[in-house]
Formats: C-alpha cells, structure tokens, sequence
C-alpha cells in the first residue's frame, strides 16, 4: 500500500510537471497559453572602450540593457570596460576562445588577425553610415563578414556608428600639401599610412596620452572623433584648430562578437533578440552623435574659441588618390581581401551616384544662397 | 489512510507545479532555470500599402516577422494590405478604436486629425532620415509624438525611411519657375500646398491611377518615392524628365502605431520586442532602399532612357522660401504644433550646421574634381 502510494505520487508528479513544461491548455479568445522552462543566461561583455565613455561605453552597456529587457532577464550581460577584464586590444582573442561571451570593439583594431578585417570597420573616403548600413544588410557585406569570422569562432554583427569623423585637432594650419611635411600626428591604421605617404610622420597613441602629448608638443596634431567625443577630451585647450571633414572616418562601424557555440547554444528566439539589440544600437548610437556633435561644436568654437577649419581641396584630392593606392594594395593582400573588396567597391561606386542626387542635392538645396 | 494519501499527493502535486513555476531551482554554472505561463497573442496590423509593395509594404511584413521571432512566437501579427481589413487612410482610426492592434503608415495621411501630425513624417526642405532619428531618439522628437498620439489612445513609433525621395517624373522640362506656373502634378500635402503658391496646380491621385493620369495628359508630372519603387510603376515609359532632389520629402518616417489598451496589456519583455522590431526596420528599409537605389537609377537611365534632371537653383530658393512660410503657418495653427515646431526648428538649425562640415564636406570631398 505504501508503496502504490509513492508510484502513484511519482506518476502524478511526473504527470503534473509534464503538462506545465508542455504547455498546451487552450484558453479564453483566440489565445494560448504554454509554458517553457527558462533558463538564464549570464555572459560577460569585454569592451575596447573606457567604461561608460559617451557614445561608445554607452552604447555598449544599451546593447546590455536591451538585451536583457527583451529577453525578459534571460540573457543577463555584464558589461568590463577596457582593462577590467582583458585589455582593449585583446577583446577579440577574449571572445574567440570564450573567455566571454560577447564583445564590443570596432573592426580595425583587429588587422593583426587578418588585414582585410578592417574593410568591415571603415576605409578611408569609404563608406558613410547609411551606406555602410546598405552594404552590410542589403548589398552582401554582412554575408561576407559573417563568414570571415567564422574562422575564428565569432559572430559579428554592426553596433554602433560615429557618422562623419572630424578631421582633426592641429597646431599647425594645412594651407598646403607642404603643410604635412613631417607633421607628427596620432592617425592610426589606415588613415595613418596615407599620412605618411603624403609626408606625414604618423603616430600610434592611446587616448589617454594625446592630451600631454599636444601639450608637451610630442604631437602637432591628433584625429579622435567627433566634437561630442572631444570636447570631454578638453583637446581645445592645447590645438588651436579643428579640421574638417574626417576624409579617414567617414562613418565608422563598431562591432559587437558574440562567441560562436555560446551563439549556438541559444534558444532561436534569444538569437533573434541578440542580433536585434545589435541592430538597435548600430542605429541609435548614430541618432546620438547626430543630436550631440552640433552642441558640442558650438560649445568648443563659441565659448572655447576653437578654429574651425576645412581642409584645402588640393589636400583632399591628393590624400584621395593615396589612399585609393593603399586601399588596392590591401585588397590585393589575399584572396579574401580582393573578395571583400569586390562586393565593397562595386557598391561603393553605385552608393555613390545616388548620393549625389539625394543626400548631397538636397544638403545643398536646403543652405543654397 | 486513503485520505491521507490523496491529501500527501494533491500536496506534492501543488508543491512540485510551485517549484516549477516559480523557478528556484539552481543548475551547473552560473545558470538557473525558470518555468513560466505564456499567453499568446493574436494581432491583426492594417497598413496603407499595397500587400507586399516593395520597401513600404515588405518593411511592414517585415516588422511583423521579427516580432514573431524575437517573442519565440508569443505575437503573431497578421499583416493586412490596404482595403484588404480597412481601407487606407482608415488605419489611424482602426487601431485607435481596436479594431487592429497595430498599424503601419504615415503620420501625414491622418493630417485630419491634427495637421500638426504632419512634423512627425517629414516637411519641405525638413530632415534627413538620420537627423529624423537624431530629433526623435535624443532630440525630444518622439517624446512629443507619443505625447500627441496618446490623446488618441495610440502609441507610435518610427518604423522605415525612404531615405531622400527624388523631384519627381515631368513631362514638361523645368529651366526657371515661370514652367511650374500651370503645371499639374501630382504632390500631396505641404509639398503641394508650396507646389500650389509657386504657381502650379497641384492634384492629389492615388499610387494606382497616376501612370494612366500621365499617359493620357491629364498629369504634366508626378511625383512618387524613388527609383526602386518608381521603376515598379513603370513612370519611365510615360514621363520623360526624372528630377532631383525631392526638396519636399527630404527623409520620410514611416510610422508604426500600436493600440494603447494592447500595448499596455503586453508584459515588459514583449513591449520591449515589439517597441525593437519598430527601430529596427525604421533602419533596414532605409539600408534597402539606400542599396537598391541606384541599380534601379541605372536601368531607368541606361535602359529605358530617361532623362535625369536637377532642379534650377532658382526654383529650389523659391521652393524653400514657400516652404519655410507655410510650415510657419502650419506651426502656428494651436499651441501642439507650436511645441513641436518649436523643438524641430532649434534641431535643423543645428544639425544644418553640423551636416555641413561632416556629411556634405565628406560627400564633396569624395568627388571633388
């Protein structure tokens, strides 16, 4: 008797626990109810950034806070500013081997992998925000991103976008091509060896020391990125003028990787919302830089006294047609270089001529004298 | 004892569905589980697209999809073509009233509510897709669309951009402003209205009837959207000049609007989901329309021969100087649009300025001769 009461419990147990986990009991209208068995995910996100830097920081702990929202809090992520966990630079390594889960970077930082990774950061007189967003989405580069980091065990996807860098902090005027002749300024990657070609000397410096450097006279100029970025540099008080535009930086991606088998082993839907969340910040990082940089220019040049200054056209054409020449060389590395290249060129070419009916026809059209 | 022994298994029973259902059981690692009841909903969403138009009615689709993937299927949306639940410019009235959770369209079509509306889809010589975003996201744009749209018990978000529209397709060449005197064309809304104290005479048909209104003469021209969707109608084989820049649709917001009551009955995660899904085809449809763009331009050009035309700057100055009298006028019609016009004039004039030194010196840059 005891012991047909333990079966009987056990099986109403089981029975009991299998209709909650199966969920099938129709209900009231035309709604059903289930229920899941859930489980909680908790990953760690390792960033190239300083904790909460404005835009970039930020944006990397929204695409936490998102992610976390729209899966109810079954994907909880812990956001490691740059150094907390690994060092900036090593984010991706921390990520490809599982050290976390996730990743917040940009493309660029990682040429030492493979050089044609960059393509999916930015170029120089590449690709805007917008037009990145078409090519990625719509044109095949996402495609094609995805299968480059498969080799190294990530997923990438677009999170972030600065839109249109400045040129630059100097403390010497760019009248003429003369005027960068052993110029000492911070330009990194790719941006940098066009510099040097145009008789530049570029310089590699974390963001952290431009400001002594500028100071001390170490540098005569420095790129970083935006007016909203640079002000909370404090750069106005040590260069004189501020260049435009970032003819280096034109709308640069950052990217969030997301470790391939902790990926995998997501249920579709949390995949779909990690992804989504990516998507969102790619966008709304952008909308952020669009609203701030204008109030952070006028501060700088209204109260701070900073001069704004275009580079000449001369200057212009001659780092395009350099960096033209350093971007072939690239693509012409390997084959997954001249693959990427391929698709990227052939639209960039199409974006292009529609820009200058669109975007640019009405830009003009709207300040015409 | 029997007693006893259905008192001890109704109690296991209810303590087991406890465990299950609140979901303290800790497992391996850093992970627990949880069991929760799902309800699923059924949504209907009417839009003012043609079923499956391409951009327009397939971003609807769209959203409708990530929403179903994103939630693992606890919101099914079924999408609804114009007429097909009610008629088009219903949509607003249909989902304020509940008889569908949700729509998809554009603020301007229910400028009979409230013409202050209007500002939330875009107005002449207005902004860009990303400065739209840039007011909305962190300008205080849609802090004040929600605020309106809540009278009529509807919470809107933005959900798809054409990106900059082209001028239009004309049959009669367009060399200074005395050839708009007369023209008929057709342009809705606050373009029109410009179009109409500029001298011409402007007429509002639907998408449908416009190839045959140009064929038979009784259009000098139209406009529509740009040349992915206007390659579809086939405007190429009954108008001869194709115009640019569309100064009076510089960057339209579509709009996705969500019945109240629904909304607020969703759980957090879900309107979470829901409120993603919009940002993220408020992004992709102008990622598409950007990559499909100048394909369709070229085989218009190349293929079928048609004249592509930029407007005089004469006519744009003129446009522009109309254009900036009747927003006023609209911005001054009772104290809603006076908010609003108020908070999108301060944004333009900032972001006019800081446009000017990244995304059109850039562009400028990437051409210059």
């Amino acid at each position: 008797m005891k012991k047909n009461k333990h079966v009987i419990t056990g099986l109403l147990l089981l029975l009991s626990m299998a209709v909650v986990i199966s969920g099938c009991s129709p209900k009231e209208g035309d709604s059903k109810q289930k229920a899941v068995i859930e489980k909680v995910y908790h990953w760690k996100m390792v960033t190239t950034w300083p904790k909460n830097f404005p835009g970039l920081g930020t944006g990397a702990n929204n695409l936490a806070s998102l992610i976390d929202k729209m899966s109810g809090g079954r994907i909880k992520v812990k956001v490691y500013g740059a150094k907390e966990l690994v060092p900036a630079f090593e984010v991706f390594d921390a990520v490809s081997r599982g050290t976390a889960e996730m990743g917040h970077g940009a493309a660029y930082y990682w040429k030492g992998k493979n050089e044609a990774i960059q393509f999916f950061s930015t170029i120089p007189f590449g690709l805007t925000a917008d037009e990145m967003n078409g090519w990625l989405y719509h044109g095949g580069g996402l495609k094609l991103w995805r299968e480059v980091y498969a080799q190294y065990n990530l997923v990438p996807a677009a999170a972030g976008n600065t839109g249109v860098q400045m040129g630059g902090w100097f403390n010497r005027e760019i009248k003429s091509l003369a005027d960068i002749k052993g110029l000492k300024m911070r330009i990194p990657g790719l941006g940098g060896e066009v510099f040097k070609r145009a008789g530049g000397t570029p310089v590699n410096l974390p963001g952290g020391e431009l400001y002594t450097a500028l100071q001390t006279g170490a540098l005569d100029a420095t790129e970083w990125v935006g007016p909203y970025n640079d002000l909370a540099f404090g750069f106005y008080k040590v260069a004189k003028y501020y260049y435009y535009p970032g003819w280096h930086e034109p709308g640069t991606t950052l990217e969030a990787i997301i470790n391939k088998k902790a990926f995998d082993a997501l249920p579709a839907d949390l995949q779909e919302i990690v992804l989504a969340a990516c998507k969102i910040v790619n966008q709304d990082m952008l909308a952020e830089y669009m609203a701030r940089n204008n109030a952070a220019l006028e501060t700088l040049i209204n109260e701070h006294h900073v001069q704004l200054r275009a580079f000449p056209d001369d200057v212009l054409k001659e780092l395009r047609r350099i960096s033209d020449e350093v971007v072939e060389e690239l693509a012409n590395k390997d084959d997954t270089a001249k693959r990427i290249y391929a698709s990227l060129k052939k639209y960039r070419e199409q974006v292009t001529a529609w820009d200058e009916i669109s975007e640019r026809a009405f830009l003009r059209a709207r300040t015409i004298k």
